[in-house]
């Protein structure tokens, strides 16, 4: 098969692999339809985080399950599925609370299980799954979905659920004022979670036509261009006088949970989801004299889609909206240059 | 009058002061008929924070009203009165949201009201209580509560409001594991509030048997002595492999903070009303990969009196047992110096 393989920082390139076969009992080998760049797969692709060794990369796919282990019944050659952005058991405690980006078990896409058998990347043909029944998510009565319900499932793997994890953390809903911090795919999917959430008013932060355009069409009522203590302003003039009661920071720099932090009035809440980049700290003592509740972190998407699925079959909502390009896998390099650029909000590959 | 004046680090005087008076149409003055000494009175105390010019101290105190500005309708002389812990206006945005402490006119005890006119300490015969409807909660049906009503109802100008803000924010309840940081009148408070909200499992942390004892009186169900990474496998093994759901930070210090980090399972919430001493930082990384959730800050006491007080009228709560040694208003560089040793858990001081 053709996988995306990481070689380096700005080395990208797609090449043979070995077909995955069933591994073990509970593992199912799945064909990928859609996968997709994420913001994160620039890190290691900028140098952020070091690649020691070539391996694969990606870990949002959906795809068609084509074979499964003996232990596997829920799911049955034919099946389209979701694959959230890491494998989780299913059964531990922190799966059981839901939490299963701190799975006990956890493994990552383009990594190894714990027989130390690899996992396939997400940008690849195929991928051998693990915990195939706990990890992957059947979409019921769908087979060949089009292209924009397939855009729209793939979010799922990840930029929506992470969207929605900020809204849920923030406490976005009905009476609350929201603020979204990062126009990026994942700030942009924080919209739309916030306005599926029941708020009314929400202030998208953004500096590009294209994405204000699109934030406007995911439900923000008004966007700031504005950065630091200008649009702190800029957002007590929105909302009469007071800072926002919810503010989903989406980026993960310093500068974002600052200006998340400026936002957001006493007593609010701050729901992060940017995978912080370097070694950002927040002062206690702001938090303790502001009464900020601040939560987040990695989004358990396992447990979010579910949830976010029917509205997507629905079309209720169409968090695919966010891919504003696509291009065959064979093109992956190329898509690793234009979403480094920002010449692209997110880019679908093609396999 | 007799009131408690703070010249600098360990140099706590009872000197003459005038007495109060009506200065403003929202004033109120009220008798003191118990006031105590506060860990955060420490701070100055002990030379952590300056204190330029001698200043009355003391913010927790209850008593009678003695007499009432012009705009001053809904208490009269006789009252019985709480006061929290800072003085707010009940109308602002923040004060609208519950957010007393972050109130847009907030003045403390011991400090100016923005007219410009002195407010006095806590630790004083008398006090003028500017805005003093949206500050005082009257209690109804008292005038002269026994000394354990007494206890009970100064608890909440402070110290049972705090704890019952850290419970809370670290999402206290039905089935939900606590741990509390902090033995301190605080940390206690936090268990009976975390049991008054119906949390069934709580451990408290604590190596003094005093405060183990009345730990358990309050609802805790069990007590770790130990600390650090030791405290964090006690926990763990108590709770059957698993870390706590919610956790209270009851000190203020990094160390107390990291503790709480280390008790808290992936997905849990901790709840902070600890000052934060010194330069205390969060890394944002550590939270991020637990989905950890934190919050709190300085406790809305104003907010939240109305709510416990049906609790301690009703005796099913007594949260006044944290007072551990009495003392008359005369007494009170004594008083300073029984908290600063650890000899007394709370003081609560006669005027």
């Amino acid at each position: 098969m053709r996988a995306t393989i990481i070689h380096g920082p700005g080395d990208i390139r797609v090449e043979d692999r070995p077909d995955p076969e069933i591994k073990l009992p509970a593992d199912a080998v799945v064909k990928v339809t859609a996968s997709c760049v994420c913001g994160s797969d620039l890190w290691p692709y900028r140098g952020a985080f070091r690649t020691p060794e070539p391996r694969a990369i990606g870990h949002e796919f959906v795809g068609v399950v084509q074979s499964v282990g003996a232990d596997v019944a829920a799911l049955v050659p034919g099946d389209f599925v979701v694959a959230p952005f890491v494998d989780s058991c299913g059964a531990c405690p922190q799966c059981r609370n839901g939490v299963t980006v701190a799975c006990d078990y956890l493994a990552s896409w383009g990594g190894k299980d714990e027989a130390g058998f690899a996992i396939d990347g997400g940008q690849g043909q195929y991928v051998r799954v693990p915990r195939a029944e706990a990890t992957l998510v059947k979409v019921p009565g769908v087979t060949e979905p089009d292209r924009e319900l397939t855009a729209s499932l793939l979010t799922l793997s990840d930029v929506m659920a992470t969207g929605h994890h900020a809204a849920v953390a923030a406490q976005a809903g009905p009476g609350r004022s929201v603020v979204v911090v990062g126009d990026g795919a994942v700030g942009l999917c924080g919209v739309l979670a916030a306005r599926r959430l029941g708020a009314e008013r929400i202030i998208a932060m953004s500096r590009h036509a294209d994405r204000q355009a699109l934030a406007r069409e995911f439900g923000a009522t008004d966007v700031v261009a504005e950065r630091g203590i200008a649009a702190a302003a800029a957002v007590r003039g929105l909302l009469g006088g007071v800072l926002a009661d919810a503010v989903l920071e989406c980026v993960g720099t310093k500068e974002a949970m600052d200006q998340a932090v400026a936002c957001t009035r006493p007593g609010g809440n701050i729901g992060f989801v940017g995978s912080p980049s370097g070694g950002s700290e927040l002062n206690v003592r702001q938090l303790f004299n502001k009464n900020i509740t601040i939560g987040g972190g990695m989004a358990p998407a396992r447990t979010y889609i579910p949830e976010l699925l029917p509205d997507v079959l629905a079309g209720t909502i169409n968090p695919g909206r966010v891919f504003d390009v696509e291009m065959p896998l064979e093109d992956a390099p190329e898509a690793y240059r234009a979403m480094d650029a920002r010449r692209a909000i997110k880019v679908l590959l093609r396999p």
